[in-house]
């Protein structure tokens, strides 16, 4: 693998398993989370600020992004959470430069220009089934309404940052569903995609 | 395999090849245009309308789709494009009753409900190199032209019959991108998607 791998995902759909083991497959450095302090060390900034606006937008009702709409603040003129996109955006392009890697979500298929894209994703009960497995106290409703949540935020996010469509096929190299096959037929599908074994 | 397998597809992108590939592989039977006059056949109506009607939409200044909006008419009730449809959705089912089978294009993907269904896509300078070596004699400009009207028509047709949004990831198990690994790539992502090799 001589290139960037980037994994967008549903919530629930798979899509941090299936990173960690393309990433031990080609023995390359896996980015999640570990992307945010990482960035902020980076950055010279708060960590905790960028937990807290990770993968999240602007929002007016923040006082931090509200500076962005107050023309008396000298403070901020540009709100903190793009910012932070910025910030880990740059330190996505610079971790790329390093060679392959695996990177999930955070919009890194947009941020790079010749990284390979992935994209997963599957039917709802199939995502509640999954994480209520791994989360065995969770309550299934409770969950549900969970993965709604996460995955508006994520489409929010995606598309006022990179003004493209999320989900839409088009976008990324291979789209796999995990309902049918599970993670473990997903991850067949990117190697053999990307001529392993 | 044990299932229906459909193929959607940008024009130009392989989705004919990747077809009669997997049926290959599968030694199962295999229908893209063929579907035309077997289902014409089929319901006893004349295989040029079927052609003419072939995944297009009803079409106001069409006389034989007109009489739809004629209230004097008492020969067709409905536009003879539907009337298409309809005939050529229940010969697709019945298809299916048979056993696993190759469908490509014809919103086959909703019309069945356990089908497993694949959408092959590239970029636009992919698909057009791709079809000027497939026909060396045309014209890359008018290539362009020709694969953006097929490919408007085909979103048309799947969204005004289906309701759903053409290239939209998660209305397939598996979508793949040919520019990057050709045909070749995308069929052997397909195959161990599926559990082969």
């Amino acid at each position: 693998m001589d290139k960037v791998i980037t994994v967008s995902r549903e919530f629930g759909s798979g899509g941090r398993e299936l990173g960690v083991r393309l990433a031990e497959h080609f023995g390359i450095p896996f980015y999640d989370k570990e992307l945010i302090s990482m960035a902020a060390d980076h950055a010279d900034m708060a960590e905790t600020a960028f937990q807290h606006y990770d993968e999240k937008l602007p929002d007016m009702h923040d006082p931090l992004d509200r500076h962005y709409y107050n023309p008396f603040s000298a403070v901020y003129k540009v709100p903190m959470s793009d910012q932070i996109f910025v910030a880990q955006s740059s330190f996505i392009r610079r971790l790329a430069e390093q060679g392959p890697c695996v990177i999930v979500g955070r919009c890194a298929d947009r941020v790079l220009t010749d990284s390979v894209n992935l994209f997963i994703y599957a039917k709802m009960k199939d995502r509640v089934k999954r994480m209520v497995s791994l989360e065995p106290e969770a309550d299934p409703q409770e969950m549900e309404k969970r993965i709604r949540e996460v995955d508006r935020k994520r489409k929010d996010y995606y598309q006022y940052y990179t003004g493209a469509q999320w989900g839409r096929a088009q976008n990324y190299h291979l789209c796999v569903e995990s309902g049918l096959v599970g993670v473990d037929g997903c991850l067949r599908a990117a190697l053999a995609y990307l001529g392993e074994n």
